[in-house]
C-alpha cells in the first residue's frame, strides 16, 4: 500500500508487506455481511453483559466480527501477563484460522497511564500527574513504554492519548487529563502519541487514539458524559487546538466524546466527525465509538428511536467502528444497505480504514505474540526507572513552612490515613484490579525504605469516609516526630464508579464535593492538633479544596496519582532526597461554589466597580503553583523579535537563576495577552514551558518558541491573527510584540 | 406621524399631534452637534463622577443632550415625590427654553419593581417574587401602577421590563429576574410590558425596554456580568424566546446585556444588535446602552482600544443611545461624521427613532408634571391593595409538618431575625435609600398587627452576618409560644454591591455561598433548640441553600424581596389569613456546587449506568414547589387533540380539586419532552400555568394553550418543529400529542 506520511499515519517508513492493491483485492472478495463485521468490535468480560471467548469466538465465526478487547478496558480480571498474551494469540487465531478470508483483529485497550490492566506492567503516574512535570520528553518515554509492554501482551490499539483539557473541576475523569491548559494538553497529548508509535526499531508497534473529540472536559455539573456547554467561539478556543496538534503529530485514530455539543452528540454528528474532523481538520484515519457511544443515540440524547437509527447517524456522520457493537450492529449495517438506507460505497471506505490500520500495524504478516516474552518485557528495569521519573516529577510541594525536607534521621515517623498504604488508591482508575501480589511501593513502604521500617509507625487513621482509628493515629502522632499523613481520593472511574466495587453513589469521591470529607479532615485536625510537625500529602485525581490545610497544616505535596512508585517518589521527596520541581496543571479552586476557576478566563465589566467583585480567579492555588526546596529567581523576559509577521514566530527567553543552596529542577510557564481584539480574548493564554536543572548558584536561559498563528482570535470558522500588540508574560516579567500586517 | 402598531409600538390609537413630516423638518434643521447630542444622554447624582443639576443643564444647554437621568438609577437621594417632579420639570424646561430647538428630554427610570427609588411610591415584590404568583394579570397590574407613578414624578422612560432569565442561581440579579423558565420569563415580561404601557386612557404614558439583550443571566461563576458561555442552540432555546415575546408584545426600547457571548460584547455587536434583533426579530424601536455599556468595550472587553473606536464599534453595531456618555460621546460620534468614519446617515437614523419616541410620549405637546399632584397619585388606594396582593400570592411555603398555620391567640410570639424588622432588606435593591419616613410593613409589625403587639417579643438576634444577641433571642424563645426567624440577605446590586453602603466586597452575601452565613443559622439553631415551634421565614433575592433548616425546622416560608407590604403579607400567611400558593419560580439548590441546577437541563449518557450518577436535577426544592394550607388534587390531563400540524395550537386541560378544608389557590405548571429529535432537547420544557381558586369540595378545570411552534428545535438560525412524538406533563400526569407533518 502506498506510503501516507500525513495525518493519522505513521511516518517511521515501515511499510506492511500488505499493499494498496491487496487491500482492493480483499475489499472486492468481501461479503456485505464480511464487511459489516470489520465495523462492529466485541469484547471479553463484563460490560452489562458477560462475554466469554466461547462468545466472542462464535461472534468472530458467526458474523465476521474484527474488532475484540479482551483485557484492559474498565474493568478487567484478566490481569495476568503471558494469560493476557495468550489470550489474545487465542482470538487471532480464532479470526484467522476460522473465518474465510482470515483478517486479523483489532485489539484495543485502555492503556492510559502505562498498560495498567496487567499486573507487572509499568503503572506511571495519571496524566494530570505527569502534566506537572512539564516535561514532553517524559510522557514521550511513558507513551513508549506503554506502547512495547501493551504490544507485548498482543493490543493493537490504545485508545489513548487522553486529548481531553480538564475546564471543571468537579469532573471524576480530571486525572485522565493533561490538566486545564488547552496548550499544555496538545503539547503532552502529541508527546504520548510520539512515544506510543515508538521509532523506528520499536516494532511491531501500536496504533493510537486521539479521544474524545471534539469536546469532552467542561460537562455540566461536571458530570460525566453531560453537555459540554460552550459557545463557538470558546469551543474553538479552548478544545480544538488541543486536537490539532495531537492530529497534526500524527494518530490512527480518532474516538468521539459521548456528550452533545451545541444539540449534537458527537457519535451521530456529521458537523463534527465530518465537516470538522475529515474536513477543516483533514484527518484521514479511522473513528471509533466510545464503547457504547452509538446505543446513547437513542437510549440517551433522543436524537434516534432506535438501534438502526442510531447506526445510520453515526455511519452517516462519519464513525468507521461501533467499538463493542458486535453482531447486534453488524446486521444492522447489513439491513441499512440492504435497505437502500446506506450505501454499500460508505460501508466500504470505513472497511478500507480498518484493513489499512490492519496492514499498517503487520497484522497481516504476524498478529501473534510471544507469550513466554511478556514478563521480561514487563519487567524492563528501564521501564519501571520512566516511572519513578516520571512520579518523582510530578511531585507538587503546594505549601512548605520550614517543615519540610524533614530529616532522615527521625526516629518515629506516623505515617496515616487512607492513601498512606494502598496501590489500588494510588494508582487510580483503569488500573489493574486484583488483589494479590500488586506491583509497587506504597508511601508508608516508600518512608519505611527512607528512614528504616523501626522507625516508622503506622496508623490508618480513616477510610476514605470513616473513621478508622482517629484516636489512635493521634495518639501516635503525639509521641512521634514528625507525622505524614495521606489523604485524599480512592480510585474511579468516570463519575465515581463503579459502586459495587467502590462506594454507594454520591459518596465522596462525588461531583459535588471538592473538600475532604469529615473523617479525613478529622484525622488531619487531629494528627496536627498535636503540635507534632505535620505534612499532608493528597493522593488524589481531583485537586483538592483544602482551606483548613492551607490556614493551618505546615507542609502539604499534591501526589495526584502517582502510579506504582509514588510511594518512593513521596518518600523521597519528603526527607530531601528528591527536590521537587512539579507544578499544577489545574487550578485547585476555594471551594466548588467557586467554579468555573480557570487561569484563562475572558475579561468583563464591572458595571459599579472592579472593587466590588471578588476576584474572577481566586484559587487557593494557582495554575502553575509549585514550590522548591530551593530558591530560583526568573528574570530578563526577552523576545527575538519586538514586531512579527502574522506568518512568523517569536523566541521568548528568561533567565531562571538558583540562588538557594540545592540543586534543582525548575520549570516555567509562558502566557500572552492579546492587547486588543475583535472578539473578546482571555485575560491571559497559555503558550510556551521550559524546564532547568540548576545547581546551587547556576543560571539559565530558557528559550520557547511560539508560533504567531497560535496567537489567532478563534472565532467560528474563521480563524485569524489579528494585527496588534501581544504582551507576554513569564513569572511577573512582561514583554510586547506587535504583529504587523503584510509581514512574515 | 405614521401610526404603527408593530413591533416596539404602542398599539392604542393615540396618535400624537407631531407628524413624520415634522420630525423630518426637525431632522433637517438640526446641526450635527444637535443630532450627536440627542443620542448621548446624562445624569444628575453621583455615579463614579458626581454631577449637579447645573452640570446637566450645561451639558443640555452647550451639547444639546437630549436625555438626562435624574433619580431612580442605581442609587439616588432625590427620592421625595414632589421634588423629583419639580427636578424632572427644571430640566425638561432647560431643554425647551434654553436651547435653540426646544427638543423635550427623555427622562429614564429604573422602576423594576414599582417607582421604589420614590418614598411613598408603590413598592412591589421583586420580580422573582412576583412569578411565584404565576398570575399574568398581577404582573400587569403591577406595571400599570408603576408606570402611573413614574410618569407622574416625570419620568418618560422605564428600564424595564426585565426579560432576563436567571439560569445561575449565585447571581446578584436573580431577584430582578422572573425565575430560570424561559416560557415564564416571557410571559411576564410580556404582562409587565403591557402594564406599563397602560390601556388608552392611561395617558401620558411611559416608555419600555426589554432588558438586557441578547443573554444576561447565565453569567460565568455567577458574577454579574460575566461571559455567558452557550452554544447557539442553547441561547436561542432559553434567552431568545422570552425576547421574542416580549417583543411581539411591543416594547419601544431595547437595552443590550454588558456581557459578552461568543467572544461578542453585546453593545458592540452588529450580529446581535442588528443582525438578530432588526433583522431576524424585526425589531424597529431604539436601542440604549446600559450606562457604561460602550465605555466597556475599551475598558473591560478590550474590543476597543478607544472611547472613539467604541463609540464607532457601538453605533455601527446598531446603538442609537449611549444612555449616561454625556457631552465626552456627544463630541466622539461629531469627530467620527467628520472623520468620515461614521456618516451622518447613520447619526440620522438613531436620532429619528429618539425624536420618534419622545412625539410618541406626547414629550413635544407637554413635558411637564404637576408636582402638587403626585402625592395623590402615589398614595392611590388600588395600587397599595395592588402591592399587598401580589406580596401575598408571592408568599411560597417550602415545608410544614403543620406547625402552619399559627394560632392568632398564641400570647407570645418572638420574631426575630436580621430580616425581621428592615424594610430596604424586605425592599431589595433599587428601592429608596432614605432611612426616614419609609413607607411599609415589616414582618415584625405585620405580626403585631395580627396577634396585637403586647403577644410579640422582638430580638433582633443577628445582623446578616454577626451575632446581635442570639442568647437573648434564644432565651425569649424558651419563653415564646412560637418563633418566627427571618432570615435571609440584604439588599444589594450588581455583584452584591455597593461596599461602600452594604458590606465589604466578599462577605455574604457574595457569589460563592448560597448558604445561611454562619451567625444566622446559629439564631436559627438556638431558636429551633428551645424547642419552640418554630418557623423560618427567608427575605432574599436568591434561593437560598438551606438543607440544615429543611430537616429540623417545622415550617419554611420563602417571601423572596416583597416589598412594601411583605410584612403584612407574611403575618397573614403565618396565621392562616392568608392560605400561601405560590411555586417556587426558581429552582432552590442543595449548594452551589451542585450547580447548574436547572430543571429543564438537557439529558446526557451514563456511560457505566444511569445509577452512578446522583440526579442531574437535585435541587433541595424543585422549580414550581410550593405548598399550601389545603390539599388538592390535579388529574385527567387532557390535551385537545391527539395529532396536529406543526402550525396548529394545543390546548392542554387539567382539573383540580380542593379537596382539604380551607379555601385555597392552586397553579399548575405544563410541561412537555420532544420524545426524538434532530438536537438533543431538554428532559422537559416548561410551556404553560394556569390558577384556580376554589373552595373546600369544590373544582375547576385549567386550561394552557400551547402554540406548536413554540415546539421548535431550536438549533442555530434553523427553527423547525419536528414531526413526532411530544409527551406533555403536568403534575405527574402526562399526554401525548402526534405533530404531523403537512397539517395545520
Amino acid at each position: 500500500m502506498d506510503s501516507d506520511t500525513e495525518n493519522g499515519r505513521r511516518s517511521d517508513g515501515a511499510l506492511p508487506d500488505v499493499s494498496a492493491d491487496d487491500i482492493d483485492e480483499l475489499l472486492a472478495e468481501m461479503t456485505l455481511e464480511e464487511k459489516a463485521g470489520q465495523l462492529a468490535g466485541t469484547y471479553v468480560g463484563k460490560l452489562g453483559t458477560e462475554k466469554t471467548f466461547e462468545d466472542a469466538e462464535r461472534e468472530i465465526a458467526e458474523s465476521h466480527i474484527g474488532a475484540v478487547s479482551p483485557f484492559g478496558i474498565g474493568i478487567t480480571t484478566l490481569d495476568e501477563p503471558a494469560r493476557a498474551a495468550e489470550a489474545a494469540n487465542r482470538l487471532q487465531r480464532h479470526a484467522i484460522e476460522e473465518t474465510r478470508l482470515g483478517i486479523p483483529l483489532l485489539v484495543p485497550v485502555d492503556a492510559v497511564h502505562g498498560h495498567a490492566y496487567i499486573n507487572g506492567a509499568t503503572i506511571f503516574p495519571h496524566n494530570v500527574g505527569m502534566a506537572a512535570a512539564r516535561d514532553t520528553e517524559l510522557v514521550e518515554r511513558g507513551g513508549e513504554v506503554t506502547a512495547r509492554e501493551a504490544r507485548a501482551t498482543g493490543a493493537t490499539l490504545n485508545y489513548g492519548p487522553t486529548v481531553d483539557v480538564a475546564r471543571d473541576q468537579r469532573w471524576g475523569r480530571v486525572f485522565e487529563t493533561y490538566g486545564e491548559s488547552p496548550y499544555l494538553c496538545g503539547e503532552l497529548a502529541a508527546a504520548e502519541a510520539r512515544g506510543l508509535r515508538g521509532s523506528d526499531d520499536n516494532d511491531p508497534t501500536i496504533a493510537t487514539t486521539a479521544k474524545h473529540f471534539p469536546a469532552y472536559g467542561k460537562p455540566e455539573r461536571g458530570e460525566d458524559a453531560s453537555v459540554v456547554e460552550v459557545s463557538e467561539s470558546t469551543f474553538r478556543r479552548t478544545f480544538l487546538p488541543a486536537f490539532e496538534r495531537v492530529l497534526a503529530e500524527g494518530v490512527d485514530v480518532v474516538m468521539p466524546c459521548y456528550n452533545s455539543i451545541d444539540g449534537e452528540p458527537a457519535h451521530g454528528s456529521e458537523r463534527f466527525l465530518t465537516d470538522l474532523l475529515r474536513g477543516e481538520l483533514g484527518f484521514d484515519g479511522f473513528v471509533t465509538s466510545d464503547w457504547g457511544g452509538v446505543d446513547h443515540l437513542h437510549e440517551d440524547h433522543r436524537t434516534s428511536d432506535s438501534r438502526r437509527t442510531s447506526a445510520f447517524q453515526a455511519f452517516t456522520a462519519g464513525l468507521d467502528l461501533v467499538s463493542v457493537g458486535g453482531p447486534d450492529y453488524a446486521e444492522e449495517l447489513v439491513e441499512l444497505v440492504r435497505a437502500e438506507e446506506l450505501s454499500e460505497r460508505r460501508l466500504d471506505e470505513s472497511v478500507r480504514r480498518v484493513l489499512e490500520l490492519k496492514a499498517r500495524l503487520g497484522l497481516f504478516e504476524d498478529p501473534y505474540v510471544e507469550p513466554d516474552a511478556v514478563t521480561e518485557a514487563l519487567s524492563a528495569e528501564d521501564h519501571r526507572d520512566a516511572s519513578l521519573e516520571a512520579a518523582r516529577e510530578s511531585m507538587t510541594l503546594l505549601k512548605n513552612d520550614g517543615v519540610l525536607p524533614l530529616s532522615e534521621s527521625l526516629d518515629d515517623v506516623l505515617v496515616t490515613g487512607p492513601n498512606a498504604d494502598d496501590l489500588h488508591h494510588q494508582f487510580g482508575g483503569w488500573s489493574v484490579m486484583d488483589d494479590s501480589n500488586l506491583q509497587g511501593v506504597t508511601v508508608r513502604e516508600g518512608v519505611e525504605n527512607v528512614v528504616g521500617a523501626e522507625s516508622v509507625t503506622y496508623e490508618e487513621g480513616a477510610t476514605i469516609t470513616e473513621d478508622a482509628g482517629i484516636d489512635a493515629a493521634a495518639d501516635a502522632a503525639e509521641s512521634a516526630d514528625a507525622a505524614v499523613v495521606v489523604l485524599g481520593e480512592d480510585w474511579y472511574i468516570h463519575e465515581f464508579g463503579p459502586q459495587q466495587m467502590n462506594r454507594p453513589t454520591g459518596e465522596f469521591p462525588t461531583r459535588t464535593r471538592l473538600e475532604l470529607p469529615e473523617a479525613q479532615r478529622d484525622l488531619l485536625e487531629a494528627v496536627r492538633e498535636t503540635g507534632t510537625p505535620t505534612v499532608l500529602v493528597l493522593v488524589s485525581g481531583r485537586p483538592l479544596s483544602i482551606p483548613w490545610a492551607d490556614e493551618n497544616v505546615p507542609g502539604i505535596l499534591a501526589a495526584y496519582y502517582p502510579g506504582m512508585d509514588g510511594g518512593t517518589a513521596v518518600a523521597e521527596t519528603l526527607f530531601g532526597r528528591h527536590n521537587p520541581s512539579g507544578r499544577l496543571p489545574v487550578s485547585v479552586p476555594r471551594s466548588a461554589a467557586h467554579l468555573p476557576t480557570l487561569f484563562d478566563h475572558l475579561p468583563h465589566p464591572t458595571p459599579i466597580g472592579a472593587d466590588e467583585h471578588p476576584d474572577s480567579y481566586d484559587p487557593l492555588y494557582p495554575f502553575g503553583h509549585g514550590l522548591s526546596f530551593t530558591d530560583f529567581e526568573v528574570s530578563d523576559l526577552t523576545l527575538s523579535a519586538e514586531s512579527v509577521g502574522p506568518a512568523g514566530t517569536v523566541t521568548a527567553s528568561v533567565t531562571v537563576e538558583n540562588v538557594g543552596d540545592r540543586a534543582g529542577e525548575r520549570s516555567v510557564d509562558l502566557f500572552v495577552e492579546d492587547a486588543v481584539s475583535s472578539r473578546v480574548t482571555p485575560v491571559r493564554e497559555h503558550v510556551g514551558f521550559a524546564k532547568a536543572s540548576l545547581d546551587p548558584g547556576e543560571s539559565a536561559e530558557l528559550e520557547m518558541t511560539v508560533p504567531v498563528e497560535s496567537l489567532a482570535v478563534r472565532a467560528g470558522d474563521c480563524d485569524r491573527v489579528e494585527p496588534g500588540e501581544f504582551v507576554f508574560s513569564c513569572e511577573g516579567e512582561t514583554a510586547s510584540l506587535t504583529v504587523e500586517r503584510g509581514r512574515n
